[in-house]
């Protein structure tokens, strides 16, 4: 296999291509090396990388029997996310040398199927405010998105096969859109956050950036220890989506109108079926309190979770953060709890609402990346599905008017990951560039 | 004050003594080091204790203006919380030296509030298997219960007025009924388990342990950054109670039947109603079902967030631990999902059941502690509430025929812990020695 073309592997085919002997982890971890070698310098996707390390481990893999089905496939971790290997700052410079005694939950089951942790990439401030040093590859001058935006970068330029991140809000599904990746959150609740830096707990869910929906589907195996779990039969139908503008449509740029325009077409050419969800002032205002809820709840939520450095570690924090958290803790319990009623709502009328699809079509984010590495975080698009704890995946392909990528967003009924992803999986080929 | 009475002191009757001068922080730990000192050789309530280090903090509470409502208080931590001046060795002698390098989010908001963190409580094994050294404060040959033993021995023998545990199962209502303290776990979600050890984490629970439920009330408020979050008005009637056996029943002791008696007949002479619930098959098979599924549940999820522990700590682990994760691993996501949804069901049922009543009446455990600190640690009676995600509460004072404690619970409806504690408030004097 030519090595200048190993790097543009998926996880699937570079796991392929190792179990059959057509190459090592070995030269794909080198490919990927040079490949970060060649464009780190630009987009600033790594908060800590060990080329020697990530080689070891690599040729450890090769002298060994198949472990698992990631056996020698490079994955990178986001920073937020413990390894007991490698420091993990949390995306705040002040803790750049902190190194944890060991690895989260995620880490150890991607390991214990064959994986080379390749290193760490820059999330922003404990997966909140302050962005970090990476840009959008395919325009320095753009925001990647946060807070997952180095696995994002990373990805999306071809530096490393997969990574994970993580979403509160919509951490996972918006530097995906912005970079040109895959990105995937499941249904809350499916994976362990063991050892995943906590931001509210309620909402938290794990995220996995690739570049296919074929690598979410191994990856999401295997971080439920199950490899299997959500490889789901191929459809034997086009699936029927629900087109839901959310209450954020009117804030939608013309990238975004454009591209939703383009996929309802391009889907339909395919045989989908893509119906506008029913005028429903009831839902549409639920939805609406969602969001104010689920705003709330994270915000009460990440106050507590962030005690000890709101306190013994205040002076290592930024303004911006430290606002957040203080305009938090002044939340009242009873005020929360309200809100979580609200959320339960929304998730009981939304299941009802969804039942008739196969999945919602949906923008990903309000438009291309934003100019600027630290340009405002836009948190439309993404936040309401999370807030409703459903499973939700972004397809790259579309292009906007600057050239940058604008993802789809799909959203699955609450813990039938495996069937978005069978909706996603054959909807992926009608948005190849 | 006489010092030699200040051990005795709650929580709640030590923090107002402090904040009006009539003692000292300092003289309260010293007084329940002295205690410590007098009984730690038998009890074994303490996995770690720095005395110097507890009055160093408590002097310098003395030199400060009051923080909070805990001002000056000692607190104990289960040493599977995190704690960044002590130790944290989750219950294995393996990781006897871990030293964390942040309190957990509990932690921090106790010290925020003034707290005076006097040291680490025995858990076992991971909060799972594999018993401490602790034993029962009212017979050495008796089991204190676990996972949290030694934060129950420790308060109930008055060495501290207040202490964290968890809860999974019944880890904290358990070993307060065997150990004759108040335990409470608050309705699933309601403290962040930040840098807590996470066993199964829809279903893990932050405990508290205390010698009042006033206590459980102070405590309940500062956990949750707002420290009248807890504090209803006092009832302004009655309360009523359903009564329920729950399917474990037939395994109930002569000493849990005996006790559901009297705290019946109890209940009822102060006014209370107490209603045996309308016989349900349907409800009680889809109790029976929760039982299972949590038990599913807990061991799926717990296979998985242990997975670096399972993986690159294998021989740290007790056999009887390897085999509870291995044996989890292999259960599948679609098993799991089947089990979850059980649960969804059963809580729906169980908001509509109890809706006509204050609180349930229902076995702390199946009896009194049984004999050997390492007896295997009984799983009735608790873990049907843990599954349902209620607020639980067990109240001690009545005595079963060995001598020993035997607590009485009671459960409350979902995210209506404030309701509950009043009920227990209402409740615990009838249950006074």
């Amino acid at each position: 296999m030519p090595s200048d073309l190993l790097y543009r592997l998926t996880a699937h085919e570079a796991a392929s291509a190792i179990a059959a002997g057509r190459t090592t982890s070995e030269a794909l971890v080198r490919a990927c090396l040079e490949r970060i070698e060649a464009r780190e310098r630009t987009v600033g996707a790594w908060s800590f990388l060990s080329p020697e390390a990530a080689l070891a481990a690599a040729r450890a893999c090769d002298r060994q029997p198949a472990r698992g089905p990631l056996h020698g496939v490079p994955v990178a971790i986001k920073d937020v996310i413990d390894t007991a290997d490698m420091p993990t700052a949390y995306g705040s410079p002040a803790r750049a040398s902190h190194q944890p005694e060991a690895d989260a939950a995620c880490v150890a089951l991607l390991r214990e199927a064959g994986a080379v942790i390749l290193g760490k990439t820059v999330s922003t401030e404990y997966a909140a405010v302050t962005p970090g040093k990476t840009v959008n590859p395919h325009s320095a001058a753009h925001s990647p998105g946060g807070s997952s935006s180095g696995s994002a970068a990373a990805v999306a330029d071809g530096m490393v096969p997969a990574a994970l991140g993580t979403q509160t809000v919509g951490s996972t599904i918006r530097p995906a859109s912005f970079c040109g990746a895959v990105g995937f959150k499941a249904s809350f609740g499916t994976f362990s956050l063991k050892g995943v830096h906590a931001q509210a707990e309620s909402l938290d869910t794990l995220g996995i950036l690739t570049r296919s929906v074929e690598d979410i589907v191994l990856l999401g195996g295997v971080l439920l220890g199950e490899p299997d779990a959500f490889a789901a039969a191929p459809l034997a139908r086009a699936p029927r989506f629900a087109f839901c503008p959310t209450p954020h449509w009117p804030r939608a740029e013309p990238a975004t109108v454009e591209a939703m325009r383009e996929a309802r077409q391009r889907l339909s050419d395919a045989g989908a079926a893509v119906d506008d969800m029913a005028a429903d002032p009831t839902f549409d205002r639920v939805l609406e309190d969602a969001l104010e809820a689920q705003w709330l709840v994270l915000r009460f939520e990440f106050a507590r979770a962030m005690s000890f450095e709101r306190t013994a570690r205040r002076e290592t924090l930024s303004a911006a953060l430290c606002k957040l958290l203080d305009d938090g803790l002044r939340i009242t319990a009873s005020t929360y709890r309200s809100a979580q009623q609200h959320l339960a709502t929304a998730r009981a009328m939304a299941t009802d609402r969804l039942a008739p699809f196969d999945a919602v079509l949906t923008p990903a984010a309000a438009g291309e990346a934003p100019v600027g590495a630290g340009a405002p975080t836009d948190l439309l698009f993404q936040r309401l599905w999370t807030g409703l704890r459903l499973p939700a995946i972004t397809l790259p392909g579309l292009v906007g008017p600057q050239g940058l990528p604008v993802g789809v967003q799909m959203v699955g009924k609450a813990n039938e990951d495996a069937a978005l992803l069978a909706v996603a999986g054959w909807s992926a080929p009608h948005f190849a560039p």
